[in-house]
């Protein structure tokens, strides 16, 4: 990892929160929840896999007697998915019961067989604009995360912050976007779309950290300070933009992270949080 | 590899066009150039590797003889390698000396310890405004090729088309873009920026395909056919705004064409080219 710049602005460690997919191989729910409040992180982004398996009413019980923020719920969307309208609907209500700050859309791929990705971006639309009217009715901002190139075929055909932005325009009140550095960190006009962005549109900010070399498309990511990515300058723009909310750290990492002690992660998560972002 | 469209307009094979990565580890550039001949490929696209192994008049002679276009001389660029002048000088003679329509630019990355891209972004500007004087005056035009968001950090810091064209308008006459569908298929913007691109700016058409999945960053392009680039569409609007060059194949594939008989990677080119773009 790089020196840390000394004369940065600090980041406000009271805003790091845990994405709960960064000890998705060693915590559970419960786990990560007691982790979190031992460590003394404040926000937490849980997983529905791991949501259902702990049970709803527990987890609120949990996050709630831990004081604990629900910075975003991972994830609706795979609007090409055969169940894509009961799925999002669910996890809305999942979403206002955790009273998590924002739904994360992660919106699908190409369909199956399928090599006409105009047609599923204008099909990721029309999903949108079909649970909007019930995220909004829940009080659930839906937050559009643009996902990395690489990933278009298999996961999102949403790729660009400005993409994301322009379909947040013509779909109105109470959607936005997930910012995470991971996926957007390449793009020449990131900072000019988060300043489009605004405080509106910005309804989360995920940090991690890109290996060169990276080894795997998906879970590959690093931790914050181990990679190419200019942290802090990102934070200073979307912070310029208006954001105040929280830092979440969401690192898939087969080969490290994933591996680790969770507790160490955490620690680590912490310092560099506070030394690299 | 899906059936192909029996009702979209053919493309014309004899402007099928062979990048000689795509035969690397099989074959010499002299071979490559007998392959061509032998197989009726019109065009060739040479690595100054190879070229340097067989010796730069060998190859202006070997190419005449067999009648091929040279496509693209592949690359200069890297301007963040320490001797960056003096070889990409040296790639315009070369280019020069093999009547390439383009010397096809891959522009480096981020310099070895730095995390800033703006200024990375910067300096390509300034190295390629210091060689274009040359090539303009060697009548070697200049072909930024825009490379996939995940080669930002390695091998390109310019990623889209939309921001090589922008260099393009600041530099001016005798540069322009190699469009390569690997790296750009993904692009919600693609359409729109190959028709400002056009006929003046577009240098160079490379075909290949996305796999899924993709079990590598760089050596595990598909065979066109084989993924999810909808290759008759980007050659419709390639072609719809006006460029009319040769459809150059270059397939990056460690695990699958590096491995087989070139003469049949070549037949299968041209099946290819044919049926599935």
């Amino acid at each position: 990892m790089s020196a840390p710049d000394p004369d940065r602005a600090l980041p406000d460690p009271s805003k790091l929160s845990l994405n709960t997919a960064t000890v998705k191989t060693q915590w559970t729910l419960a786990q990560a929840i007691e982790g979190c409040a031992r460590q003394g992180i404040r926000g937490i982004a849980p997983w529905r896999d791991k949501l259902a398996e702990m049970g709803l009413k527990q987890a609120v019980m949990a996050i709630k007697a831990n004081g604990l923020t629900v910075t975003g719920l991972c994830r609706g969307g795979f609007f090409t998915a055969r169940n894509w309208l009961d799925d999002n609907r669910r996890a809305i209500e999942e979403a206002h019961a955790l009273g998590a700050q924002c739904l994360v859309l992660v919106v699908g791929g190409l369909p199956e067989g399928s090599k006409d990705l105009i047609r599923a971006r204008e099909r990721v639309k029309e999903s949108i604009s079909m649970i909007l009217p019930e995220a909004r009715k829940a009080g659930v901002p839906l937050a559009i995360e643009p996902l990395h190139p690489m990933q278009a075929a298999e996961r999102a055909c949403i790729n660009t912050l400005e993409q994301a932005l322009d379909v947040c325009d013509v779909l109105g009140e109470g959607i936005g976007v997930a910012v995470d550095v991971y996926h957007v960190w390449w793009d020449p006009k990131l900072q000019q779309q988060i300043e489009r962005a605004g405080k509106k549109r910005i309804l989360a900010y995920h940090i991690c950290d890109w290996l060169v070399p990276t080894r795997d498309l998906l879970n590959d990511r690093g931790m914050m300070g181990d990679g190419v990515i200019d942290l802090p300058r990102i934070r200073g723009w979307v912070e310029g933009s208006g954001y105040s909310g929280f830092h979440e750290a969401e690192i898939f990492s087969e080969l490290n992270w994933w591996q680790r002690d969770p507790d160490e992660v955490l620690a680590t998560l912490k310092q560099r949080h506070r030394d690299c972002t």
